[in-house]
């Protein structure tokens, strides 16, 4: 069977995804964190096994996800992104793993959406053309090396590379041009930042770039990774 | 009436979320981008009127929204979210100016998503634990100050300060305290930069810290922004 690590959202049970709430009412297992509002629990199938996920540690959970997976439909549901300080990528490398096929379903980070929800936009021009984001966690420490996001970043790659190597990022730093993400036509190039502009030459907008260590994953999460039908 | 700016997600029409879905088939007039996928368009009732902005200039889609969204229930359809480099701001500014009711739907922003539909994850436990988000317009020109979220930032407020002002903020920058945010029960506190630890003490978890002069567009935003109801 299968995996679904699903973004449950920031809170408000009508900002999960479509696609995320359809996997939530067919799953036969739902494991699920104590931030996931109480509404989406309840989408569940009357007969499915619930597990709160509190409690136990992560090896527990990659475990479980993992022994689960084998056999039945099992929805990971977790609050916010799975990807954004979610602890997704290490259930993701644990399916990948072991050979249990999964899918990553994306929900609506806290990030910008709780800064909406009290009336604050995260970029306006002329007033915020940029975004860090930390955890509270990593504020004490010395400062590891950031993943960068680049939105519209095709034309200006040249700007972006000597930006970046200006900052202190190492030219060999892996970096990923990704087309069309999320569609059933999307393309994705890997190279590394020293030659963001070259790669960036045949690639169709809309466009984001990622320069980072975490570019590097990727071959060990994309291994068991299911490509989703579009609908 | 009133006006939604709703974030369509990154591509994939089954990432936009379930309340924004809802407020597109319920709508009397949809605008939207030229990236939002064709599927979501067709979900407008058939007697909707529908609207391509493209070719029409920020001053000329904000006009349009107020205009219309005196007297009818207006859905203006963003691609990923509104809020994240999608000038929702702006729309939202000109709402609140002319005193027309309207409400922000949070999407998922192809800031993650798209990334994860390559296979990587933005952060990673002992690989990355920071983000930074730009746009390739913005990466030639001198960096203006960021807008810095703080994911679980409430035990350890000191030391966000500390790092933000030794990375060369303001202490008098404005900051923002979201508890639950999107939540019925969410809570604001408002206060600068210098005051972080102090402002979080009567806080309750989960909560989300915002740094930066976006804060201060709080006033002007929040004047007619429709708190909505969960469900």
């Amino acid at each position: 069977m299968t995996v679904a690590l699903v973004g449950a959202g920031p809170g408000d049970p009508g900002l999960i995804t479509v696609h995320g709430l359809e996997l939530v009412r067919g799953c036969d297992v739902l494991v699920y964190d104590r931030l996931v509002s109480p509404e989406l629990v309840a989408e569940a199938p009357d007969d499915a096994l619930l597990v709160a996920r509190d409690g136990l540690a992560q090896d527990d959970v990659n475990g479980l996800l993992v022994e689960l997976g084998r056999d039945r439909s099992v929805v990971r549901l977790k609050g916010g992104d799975p990807f954004v300080f979610g602890r997704g990528g290490e259930e993701a490398l644990a399916l990948a793993g072991a050979g249990v096929p999964y899918e990553v379903v994306p929900g609506v980070s806290a990030l910008a959406a709780v800064p909406a929800a009290a009336g604050i936009p995260l970029t306006h021009r002329g007033v915020a053309a940029e975004v860090r984001v930390l955890t509270g966690r990593s504020a004490g420490a010395e400062p590891p090396a950031p993943t960068v996001v680049v939105f519209m970043g095709l034309e200006s790659a040249a700007d972006v590379r000597d930006r970046l190597l200006a900052d202190g990022l190492d030219g060999e730093t892996p970096a990923a041009i990704v087309s069309r993400g999320t569609r059933p036509d999307q393309e994705v190039v890997i190279t590394e930042l020293a030659r963001l502009p070259e790669a960036t030459a045949e690639v169709e907008a809309p466009a984001l770039l990622v320069v980072g260590t975490v570019v590097a994953l990727r071959d060990r999460v994309q291994d068991a990774r299911l490509v989703r039908a579009t609908g």
